[in-house]
């Protein structure tokens, strides 16, 4: 968060450092990130507990001692009385106060932040809880930037592709890096997923540089933001296309166990699309809650293609959404044979007008398997949205009846 | 992980830093770490990518060139070959070796390791990818230390609990702090949960801690680890209690939308006491799924203690497990009302001889809400199962039938 809120002044991070809850080695670490930088913000150890060290290491590099600030001693109580509590004593020590500083006053937390100058530099210290911490950046640190450094110069856009391993997306960016190099391109891979950031400090220049991308990685990318914010997770893109299709979807999964319906309904307002779905994890669920015929379980096994998509079939009849998208897969560390490995999961999409099932083989423990089939599945239904040609490129497909179209 | 390890050979860790992909600042972190420790350990920018700058960040520090190793090469290729794919060009550069160094075979990914010595300090140089550098770990540095530092020393315990808020923790343990000093004793808070860890370097002197710190906090720690490793998360205790048993567990979630499944099925060999259950995300679904009355949706609402009842008895009845607990609520940051706020949470569980409901208004944003109401949830099973009488002391409970038993 910091070090986004940064970025957008044109103010670069030169020198991050994390140190345990030791006052003189608190204060060292301070001192030396004073003579690297003008600006230093450090978040953590602002709470009521005995490692709670900031203040006091503060005022151990300062050279000075915190005195108890009655009018901040006041505010934390009041903080409590708000949520219908008593102030606990541990958290008096909260409102002492080193001499000569700003207080910051935390509207989302009984931790006070603290600004002051030492050594030519200003320091902004802010609790460690992240909400806090955004809390005060921006009602403090934003303005305070935006008086010094207006923003003109630094543009940065972000993309992002699923299922693409992150080594055929760089073998795919190189005409990038040979036309804008490699200092304002940065590839972040989480499992299932790229990340891709472009910067450049002259305007315009990450928008062509987007559009590069863009252009290199064709319809994997599902994503993208300007300097405006975060670009989409691909369970907001889902929800997105299917408001835009004023369609519903639910689910039906066994391997990820409730880990596609938590990524759907982690997004602000997904009951307008997303309407739940069965985690069938068990034989016996999938037949009682969604129907499959035990036939089709013991002739293909839990974990094929038939059973996927007699999953989704059966979670758009027994649910009533348009959509339905099915999981069913060995995320090990046990259950896997020669013939179906671990990693072996297979899918079902059944929509409006499509039936369709794959079966994929994904490297990895159990929970990168589990974390790439989530990004397969939601993946599936946004290129089914999209009318998008079925993936092709994805290097762990096994076998796909992709071209099953009901209509 | 690697402050863990480190920490088992008594070794503590003086210098953290994080550091960004220019090769120049990256050198100069290492020698500055160089000067502060006998032992450095770095992970990432091994990659094949061109922001993976850690091999020429050594070389510029030591003053030499890199030189492609052809053994190094042919593993890497035969890493490939091995998952039936072809070595992307762009892969070359990791088999690009520091003179003088040792190569650390990577079996879990294409990233070699480097070990190499510079300026009195050791260096490691391991892959960022977790799992990657986890193997590294565990295969060079752990016998490395064995052979440094024999373990005698420290000693750490870990403790878990569940639904306290940190603050009331810490009051709590103040006699600790008294007795054992503040330095030995780390709090560790997430939402709904603290974790506490001892540790002392004198033999038997953690797990007198330990105990202190159950006297104190009593039934509300539902985990704990001595030395051996990590303490059992929630709902890897949920399903060891549901083992001794021999019991199984079903899920009725609405506002957690999956979350409780994935955190039970993110567990290898889960399935053998968690069975499935229903993302009941809409009233609809909630009828459909689990044979909610639509009287009693219209009655009382869908977030309400009767609700969350039949939720549990709809799961039970339906899905054939001996357990079943859920979840109905109003996570936000929409949907709240003065009298059913954002936070409100509806509980329901179902057992061999218990059916009882609780309301519960959690404080924070959609996340934090779904969180806590996750860990209320399976806490709510573990204390059934171990036999614990009613949670009294949660400061967020608003009302409770805890004492409707059914024998």
């Amino acid at each position: 968060m910091v070090t986004s809120l940064l970025r957008r002044y044109g103010l670069e991070v030169v020198f991050k450092a994390v140190v345990g809850d030791q006052e003189d080695r608190i204060a060292r670490v301070l001192q030396q990130a004073s003579l690297e930088a003008a600006l230093v913000v450090v978040t953590g150890g602002l709470g009521p507990t005995k490692d709670d060290r900031t203040r006091s290491a503060a005022a151990l590099m300062t050279g000075s001692k915190l005195a108890t600030d009655p009018k901040v001693l006041s505010w934390i109580e009041e903080m409590y009385a708000r949520r219908g509590a008593r102030m606990p004593t541990t958290n008096a020590v909260q409102a002492e106060v080193l001499p000569g500083s700003e207080v910051l006053f935390n509207q989302r937390g009984t931790a006070p932040g603290v600004r002051f100058g030492y050594n030519g530099a200003t320091f902004f210290l802010l609790p460690g809880v992240p909400r806090e911490a955004e809390g005060l950046l921006q009602q403090e640190l934003q303005p305070w930037l935006e008086d010094r450094f207006p923003r003109t110069r630094v543009q940065e856009h972000e993309l992002r592709v699923a299922c693409l391993p992150e080594s055929l997306v760089e073998e795919r960016l190189e005409p990038l890096y040979q036309r804008f190099g490699a200092e304002g391109v940065a590839v972040l891979a989480k499992p299932g997923e790229v990340l891709i950031r472009v910067r450049s400090v002259d305007a315009g220049g990450s928008a062509e540089m987007a559009a590069m991308v863009e252009n290199l990685l064709g319809d994997a990318v599902f994503s993208r933001a300007g300097e405006s914010g975060a670009s989409p997770t691909l369970e907001a893109t889902v929800l997105t296309a299917l408001a835009a299709a004023g369609e519903g979807l639910t689910t039906a999964e066994s391997c990820t166990g409730g880990l596609i319906g938590q990524r759907l309904t982690s997004v602000p307002g997904s009951s307008a699309h997303y309407l739940g779905g069965a985690i069938s994890y068990s034989n016996e669920l999938k037949t009682a809650m969604l129907g499959v015929d035990p036939a089709v379980l013991s002739q293909y096994g839990a974990v094929s293609r038939e059973t996927a998509e007699a999953m989704a079939v059966g979670a758009v009849g027994r649910f009533g959404s348009e959509w339905a998208a099915s999981v069913t897969g060995i995320a090990g560390p046990g259950g896997g044979s020669s013939e179906k490995p671990v990693g072996t999961v297979c899918f079902g999409l059944v929509g409006p007008s499509v039936c369709r099932s794959d079966c994929l083989l994904f490297p990895g423990d159990r929970e990168r398997v589990r974390l790439q089939a989530s990004q397969y599945c939601l993946d599936l239904v946004r290129r089914e949205l999209s009318g998008l040609a079925p993936r092709s490129e994805t290097p762990w497909m096994v076998t796909s009846n992709a071209g099953g179209r009901t209509e």
